[in-house]
């Protein structure tokens, strides 16, 4: 019957859709004014959302590359993140604004954020470290071939060693601020790093090995991501290669999450994993666990850049 | 600037959302009535077509689940799939058959389809096979446990042997016809088979070790999906596992693909790997890659049928 | 120096190392007599154990295909496992069992086993399994398809459903008993389960949603396998899925182990992981996790009967 | 009957063998003074010849850690690869290389060599490069890190541009000498080149984009290892990323293999695989692609320090 033969009108064309695509070829290319926006929306379900956002891109003569357009089931809530291009002199970047802003404004949204990674200001950040260097040399070397779309606004380490001295050299050829805060149990030195960071648009944790108290998040306000060189919910808290290893796991993995109160509870934004067998010992647990927290902390901060990571639920993510 | 404050109204949501998100707990269950659909849409781009289509799902009182939209850079052309709930009682499906045909013809579609799995009919298939069942045998588990939703018209194969009498006893007692059709060099008994696949939406060769002449294709005019046991496009043709393992690779793969007229250069589906090493001999590349073969062509049948798979240029495929 | 160079000898071999192996082509067959035989030896560590075993099977015409040395760091520990070939006539079984045994005596071998796939019976066990049959029938497919080398000597399954029926006559036309034994909190009619698998080389529990008590392991006393749908050592006990979609993971995993007397401690044999994101709910979650369960088990399984795993301290494996 | 007996003394053990392995506790630590050493041996197969390697270590005093033995089926081949623990006092660097040349000698070994990475100085490398430097960035940090085990006697790139400024001023800082050799189609500048990599162990093409002429291959005479940012033997040649964006792969890779006449065609060492989609374009499929070769290339140097890669019959590897 016709529903079916309609879904059968959908066969024929992969059978020699050749000739129909080559047509493909002749297009004319895309204006060279072409600038790349990205927005993520989250709010109350309701009706129409697509149609007024879509109809707010097209209506300023943008075009919808991608969109991506998630409602939980039996979650009365909307997630959707479009990238799109537009014509910034027909479509100025604080009228943008303001469209999606009224949009917002319509659906109540939770969350509403607009980008133009060539207009607007990148994203600033502090990179808190300790004694392991892997990470922090990583997110160095991502920021310098341009892979990390950050500024690194300073680096602060609460452990200072020889072995560091490289990436201090690094940082000083660089002109990227860096500081040096033992800290101690009695004394986190939270203010100083409160004082060093206010002007950050959130913080990465690359290993570094002390808990910010609830005071910390609560004053600093915006996101921090860590890497916990464990595949969380497991191994919480300190050594965890030594606790895989101990429970003789044939994988380990890495997992990159928001700073929430609860220590290594906080959203889970990515996690990677990798065999290990008997023939791994200690040293080797942790070598392949360095190059997981590398990708997946590296995977998370662009994630978060692109605007592909909102907050689900209590404890979880959306990750477009 | 404002821009970047207004990124920054993104964070502090993440440091404690659980308070915000509580409420969800307390939502209203969706309407027991809501029945599902599933959209896809190809066309040439063009400005509101994301506004059109979700319009229209909104105006009958059907609400968007997921919408998936891709638009290749330099490409002007559209690919968008959507899943949506709705109520029957307010949508009838003759009504939504027509209301996406106009859209369709608004925007010259060269694919529109619509699905909704709990009312139309499951899409008919046949399984062509060889000596080599496995796969034969995969589908039909994934059809007994109802993992693959398909209706198998009846299954042919070229090659008959003992071991396969456990599988048309299966068959027998299934009451799926099953057809042994003994091809040689000179008679393929192509117009047999396509007698007995008059009314089927795609054709499925778990492991056909014969190629479909061009008429073949013409005349049945559907989609044909294929199992290669080799990563495409390396090893071509005959005897994939053995080339892989005479060149010495270290990863083996399977790849499910469209059939068309040249061998093995239909647009990809889906692939997948396994590690093999100098300790593997030919039958264990052979058993790895059998595994493969399941899950890649199980995988690439339920895509499809999800209306997941679309055309993309010459020999690419779109897989939402 | 001469240490260098002598390695540098080792490098101009590969770049045009096609003449040398050429000579490879023309060497004559392998006896057709020669039969295969694995062997695993775990015992404290001593000097020598390596040349004994070798010697052993050289001195009776063998000759070793694969051997696998481990010795822990800072462990007097070592474990081997061989695979041999070799000649029925020229080294009668029961003489190969004598010959290692020897050996095994000298080293105060902690295990020391020795099979022949072609000659020994095969190992026979017991499958435990309640409402979800996903497993059990895996493993029915792989024994069928003999890519499970055992004799499965009963099922046991403590939950009677209707779909189980298609399982209940697989069993009944390949004439393998099939008890269902319902339990409940009070009865878990251990002595009858006891009764039932007296015979078997090694238990398995595929999805068997009963904790076995101590004295049940113990009056027991073999192996007991068992497959847990999580990655353990996270989302132990019940609903492990559940957990892990609560907990808003990005990997999803199965585990393979050991029961012992703690619940899900027991040494793991295999984990495998598949990635999941926010756009799957519960009920994928549970069907990859299956997806999973089936390829953990029967990997466990299979490299358990061709004695390739051994304990390793309290809690570990080694998996050769 | 006995033997099936015997095949289950293995089972109890597991089943609370925490008790029996705690012993393990209580050992003394190996003596201070071990050296650790490794040894690589290929040859005709013949009878015994584990016997004679261990026999020579044990009768120096040596302990073996692992040992890993390889004899293709119908081959009439032997490869073995023994990590092993020693005392340099009871066993000179010297009398050690004599003892193992007499056992090769015994075997007309085809190789054999044996490092003593503590006591033998670091294989010498030169790495050639060209346009991209990820590659060569990556093999730095894995020198400076000491994750690379190699001393980096020259690199030479035949191609300058700005961005190298920073590895420039790296090797600077490091005393590394560069040399930036522009080629053309007529002069490859071989000449210069072979005479700047006299005195180096290998060669790493760190993505080279030239073929290096048969000649200068054998007048090099070491080994040549290339990595190719494509899945071979799929994608030869140029632009492999391209080809595979093309073809419309899910799957990209990369592979790390010898250099021999043929164009990428020498024996594979290592391959690695990303999921790429409709998603990716031709610059993500390369960004992901450059993330492959680095880990790929950095793995394929490592095990060939540790002696891990032997060839194996016209183009394939063993590697332990």
């Amino acid at each position: 019957m016709s529903v079916v033969r309609k879904a059968c009108s959908m066969f024929p064309q992969v059978v020699g859709f050749s000739k129909r695509n080559m047509s493909f070829k002749t297009l004319d290319p895309p204006t060279p004014l072409a600038a790349h926006g990205i927005h993520v929306f989250y709010c109350p379900d309701a009706v129409g959302i697509v149609a007024k956002l879509s109809d707010c891109i097209a209506s300023r003569g943008g075009n919808i590359l991608t969109a991506d357009v998630f409602v939980p089931e039996n979650k009365k809530v909307f997630y959707s993140r479009s990238d799109f291009v537009f014509d910034p002199a027909q479509w100025p970047r604080e009228q943008m604004e303001e469209d999606f802003l009224k949009i917002s404004q319509t659906f109540n949204a939770i969350r509403s954020v607009v980008r133009v990674p060539a207009l607007d200001p990148k994203y600033k950040i502090a990179v808190l470290a300790s004694k392991q260097d892997h990470c922090l040399v990583d997110l160095l070397h991502g920021w310098q071939d341009g892979r990390l779309p950050v500024d690194i606004t300073c680096v602060i380490s609460n452990h200072h060693r020889a072995s560091n001295t490289h990436v201090i050299r690094f940082l000083e050829r660089h002109g990227i601020p860096y500081h040096c805060l033992s800290t101690t149990k009695e004394d986190k030195r939270e203010g100083e790093i409160l004082e060093l960071v206010q002007n950050t648009d959130f913080l990465v944790l690359a290993r570094y090995m002390q808990v910010l108290s609830r005071n910390f998040l609560r004053s600093y306000g915006n996101d921090i991501i860590n890497i916990h060189h464990g595949l969380l919910p497991s191994f919480k808290g300190g050594h965890p290669s030594k606790q895989a290893f101990e429970v003789g796991v044939k994988l380990i993995g890495a997992t990159s999450h928001f700073v929430t109160e609860e220590l290594d509870e906080g959203p889970i934004i990515e996690q990677m994993v990798e065999r290990v067998s008997h023939r791994d010992n200690l040293q080797s647990f942790v070598q392949k666990s360095e190059n997981l927290e590398k990708q997946c902390l590296r995977s998370a901060i662009r994630s978060y850049c692109e605007l592909r990571v909102l907050p689900y639920e209590e404890k979880k993510t959306v990750v477009f």
